[in-house]
């Protein structure tokens, strides 16, 4: 086995930490003696053990403490991340390393926030530790793009979803939009709901729609364990409600509903208001999300709540299910941003994923490289 | 082997003909005995051997007339169309297959022309030859499409093409519209072109565009040989040209041009214009260049255009190329067709095929089935 296959292999143990992890990013680790993985782990879930520690157990469990250690010393160590070198809620892994006298790191990615980026590089060198950075880079980067825009952006990774037809169209003159999409489309939604920390709305859409913005999925379609828990994504609205009677499905299940307007509201059993000053307080909010560890979240609407997330560039994936139908002149268009100037300077969105439900396609793009 | 097999080896001979038979559909055919093949061959050109007198000169080849005679005999023979029974360019295949006293037909479907329909059949029949008819009826049909819409709506296959952005739109409100879609997805397009008998514009796009409709492949990206030519389509205008000094590029290459509208106009070298008296004269038309041999159009615009064709169901395919853009609101729609009723009543189409072209999408939708 080469050096790829075993940042590939950490890469491919990270990924078990999906969700579970956020707002962490989703670490492997792999250690590797004489060529032989003696060790591998991930970052199971937040506030726990990070992916080196794990690796460390993982080898002590299979060797015995006195034999691991021996092993340890002199070895490979494969991370797609840069090792933490602050204590937050665990001791940082750089000392762990270093405390195991490792031959060699090789780390996928530096970390992307700016106070901590190179600084567990720095240490392990200052102690004697080869060091290689960049190793599957893009690859690293892609696994944990929405930790590096959480820290890069300081603000969630945003996901804006919209149905169409054919001719890019959402609803008739009258309103009508209960179906475009056809019943796979809608149920593939929701695996995307259930991949992120909130849910966005605007006031418009949770009025007109009275949506209930949950993940309605059975824990087996969503590859859960019998005794894991269906975790629901925190429901947020854009906008004041006006008529706050209409939407009633918002607010059942003791569900977490944050509300971002101009107006004050009065409060109410789990629901927050967050009150601001500016017209357009998008950015703000989006700033407060993250600070609440809603580290991903989902736009769903309407057109108006869309545009406004394209206007400001606050977005980083678009996902598009487009139907086989014209809804026709006159009917409501799903986006509508304002025109370029000209063709070249129009925002241009590179495709990362092209699926097929039914006589429905998904398209997935993402708004730009990290 | 099956008699399945038998049929899909039918059907991938019958493929060699793709283009070259148009009028006539692709046909092949196998001639079974004791469960291997003796004799196969498929309609190479229009006005040359049919596939069932091919497969028996191939069987002859392999065997010589006189062992071929006895071989035949008693034999079982597929082919994916109902024999002919009556005589055009060539001599019916139905008596050939009577003359030489097979025991059964498989033929996948009948004849879509209501004025021979069964009738081949019939006389096998009567003749003494056991039928079966169906045998992968679908792939026989969808393998003839062309062919099948000719005969049952006394009209070319018309596949209708566009490309848009991602919010549906063609052009900016200046008339911008170079380029929307991938130089990748615009070489693919010159492949539908090279795949019909004729390509129409509508006037104004004759006129606004200047384009020259013709297919600009090599003979290697065509799958051609070094002896064979690339055959231009024949150029389609719908509407009288006003400013037909602009539109010169259509009229080179001494192209054949057929130009269909309301008013007269000079006749000039290697155009034919078509002059008709009702102001919805599209299905007139299509019937005029069916019988000019054009048993298929791609319709490439203008929106007016294609909009006519699809308000008059006229077509039979839609090919959507879609870039990954933004060209917003205000701007040009790629279709305008008028609003359904309710959502549950508008044209709803069947996806046949999804392909991608770096960062645009091609879908292939059929409007219905044959």
């Amino acid at each position: 086995m080469k050096d790829l296959d075993f940042m590939a292999r950490a890469i491919k143990l990270a990924k078990k930490g999906q969700l579970k992890v956020q707002p962490n990013p989703m670490v492997g680790c792999v250690i590797v003696k004489n060529n032989k993985i003696i060790g591998e782990g991930w970052h199971m879930e937040y506030g726990k053990d990070h992916a080196e520690i794990n690796a460390i157990k993982n080898c002590k469990k299979k060797f015995g403490a006195k034999k691991a250690l021996k092993l340890i010393a002199g070895s490979n160590v494969y991370v797609n991340l840069e090792p933490c070198s602050i204590e937050k809620n665990t001791p940082p892994c750089s000392n762990a390393l270093i405390e195991y006298q490792i031959k060699k790191l090789f780390c996928g990615t530096l970390d992307p926030n700016p106070k901590i980026n190179g600084r567990g590089i720095k240490l392990l060198k200052k102690n004697g530790i080869e060091t290689s950075v960049g190793l599957l880079k893009n690859e690293c980067k892609e696994l944990n793009r929405v930790f590096f825009t959480n820290q890069k952006k300081s603000r969630p990774y945003i996901i804006l979803k919209s149905a169409q037809s054919l001719d890019g169209k959402i609803a008739l003159q009258s309103g009508e939009s209960n179906w475009i999409t056809n019943p796979e489309s809608r149920k593939n939604s929701h695996h995307i709901r259930s991949k992120v920390k909130g849910i966005l709305v605007g006031r418009n859409t949770a009025e007109h729609d009275n949506p209930a913005l949950t993940v309605r999925l059975t824990k087996n379609e969503l590859g859960l364990a019998k005794g894991e828990a269906i975790v629901q994504p925190v429901k947020i609205i854009l906008g004041n409600l006006k008529k706050s009677k209409k939407v009633n499905k918002i607010f059942t299940d003791n569900s977490k509903v944050i509300i971002g307007s101009r107006q004050s509201a009065k409060k109410s059993k789990n629901v927050e208001y967050l009150e601001y000053k500016r017209k357009n307080f998008l950015e703000e909010f989006l700033q407060d999300l993250l600070d609440r560890n809603i580290s991903s979240i989902l736009v769903e609407g309407g057109q108006k709540t869309l545009n406004a997330f394209i206007a400001n560039n606050l977005f980083d994936e678009l996902v598009l299910y487009t139907a086989p139908m014209f809804l026709g002149k006159g009917s409501k268009e799903a986006l509508s941003v304002n025109p370029p100037g000209a063709i070249k300077t129009s925002i241009k969105l590179k495709m990362v994923r092209l699926e097929r439900f039914k006589e429905d396609i998904k398209t997935t793009y993402y708004n730009n490289n990290l």
